[in-house]
């Protein structure tokens, strides 16, 4: 009996970009591979994107015992977006609840420490909700508004008769902090930067020797599924090339534009239910981006 | 072998309040039992004050695997304050680190959580980093600052040849959320803001019976150590009295004011070093506040 994936499910903000009708479409969407991308109304945070996708599970949610909330958008500094969550589900009061804050590999972080405390006894069912809204900290002018979309997905971690998930490698190249960043801009308003450039490199520098690190750790060639974080086309094919991966083997799925930590989620999850990646198969996920940090991880489906 | 604390150590900020000048004094001293409390100049962060701590300790943290920064007034919303200290301390890339938004009752959720990854084989040595700036989201009229200081704690967990830490129990009322909140004032500022009787009537509430049901499920009665949030006198003598401790067993250390997750901490680093709890002791540690949330855990010191 492992920690392994019972169940994901997600929500996508509602307003759509249909970023086709802008200047230099064809220009951006070669290096993007991004068609539309979703943002949420300004009143409504992470918390009521969350609440969608939990109230559609709420059957399984009132199962668990354990609520991991992975944002770094939160509504508020403080209280926890956990806590309000167990309100507004009506859940029970002794459960376990708290925030992570991290962002496009934070679903390899939040579901490293589920599988961590179900193996530990701490917890039997996890309910790990990742969600953010990037779109709040964009001005008009901000250029990822063609990159990143709004969403939360959900996603129901349990002990189950199967292959579990594991082992996990991370790490953190924090001098690079800088190159994602929500800070003040000059109108003093918080305001989210990436410096796309300095992102692909890094990304290009740590993520090959990661894989290879891991494939040796659990022992695998290049023949498993391989889900990254859905950052962008340039980004994933550059990777894919790299590593040297079969096009068949590496999902790209960006189809909702890059849903930062929930992109992982919403890949896998589309990829079985398309049935590109059939029951019994070894998938390898790897987030990176924010922090800067990344983490690597595998399962059987 | 079991996951054991080896080591606290902490950080109070530099610019004190000496509360005695203040109006009313001895009014509000009698509620709060703080006589002075600690404040960060607005240009130092939660990270500056972690570091001062971290550097002071430097060699037991090159030897961690693991970093958990708690926090819910962190530097930036993303990245998180995690990923900066690995730069700003020079640690290893190969690294696991993500920031926990947790409150008062963060450094119990904190320490289950590393407990977990240590049990799990996840992470060998964690430094577990409690830090708040509270008073950052102070206006000059905010009564809070007679009760709250910045502070910082470093807890290095690591497994030992002694009792471990455990069990823990958890526990959340979202309904209360607002009780405990940062959010913006009038002038459209972030402003931390408490309804003082509201959280006084929940923890009288909550936090008796969960210590009863804690201490029958590690079957022991009242006469170890207790160590609960350095809230305020009033909040822990009622506490006391209700729950009808030995006020020989149970330690008020407001020294340094509400110093929110590091309150613990600290209070348990410096019964140990005044010998108040000798080796060998039992310490029952309960944690409550924002959320609303609590949680309660023990450990042989």
């Amino acid at each position: 009996m492992e920690p392994s994936i019972f169940g994901i499910d997600y929500e996508i903000s509602a307003i759509n970009n249909n970023l086709s009708k802008q200047k230099n479409f064809y220009k951006t969407f070669k290096k993007t591979g991004i068609k539309e991308t979703y943002k949420s109304p300004t009143n409504l945070s992470v918390i009521d994107l969350a609440l969608k996708v939990c109230k559609r599970n709420l059957f399984e949610i009132k199962k668990c015992d354990t609520i991991i909330f992975v944002t770094q958008t939160p509504k508020y500094l403080l209280p926890s977006c956990s806590c309000i969550i167990q309100s507004e589900l009506n859940l029970k009061e002794d459960i376990f609840v708290f925030d992570i804050n991290m962002g496009c590999s934070g679903f390899i972080h939040g579901l490293s420490v589920a599988c961590s405390l179900i193996k530990s006894n701490s917890s039997k069912n996890i309910a790990l909700i990742c969600a953010d809204t990037y779109s709040h900290y964009f001005s008009k002018s901000n250029k990822n508004k063609f990159l990143f979309s709004d969403a939360a997905s959900l996603t129901i971690i349990k002990k189950r008769k199967k292959k579990g998930i594991g082992p996990f490698l991370f790490g953190t190249d924090g001098s690079n902090y800088d190159k994602i960043i929500i800070s003040k801009n000059k109108k003093n308003k918080l305001e989210f930067n990436m410096s796309g450039s300095d992102v692909y490199l890094f990304t290009l520098d740590k993520i090959p020797n990661l894989v290879d690190k891991y494939l040796k750790l659990i022992n695998k060639n290049k023949k498993d599924f391989f889900i990254f974080h859905q950052a962008s086309s340039l980004i994933l094919e550059s990777l894919r090339d790299k590593i040297k991966i079969n096009k068949d083997k590496f999902i790209i799925d960006l189809k909702y534009g890059n849903t930062t930590s929930s992109s992982i989620p919403i890949a896998l999850k589309r990829a079985i239910k398309s049935k590109k990646i059939k029951k019994g198969e070894r998938v390898i996920l790897c987030g990176f981006g924010v922090g800067l940090a990344w983490g690597i991880t595998s399962m059987v489906v």
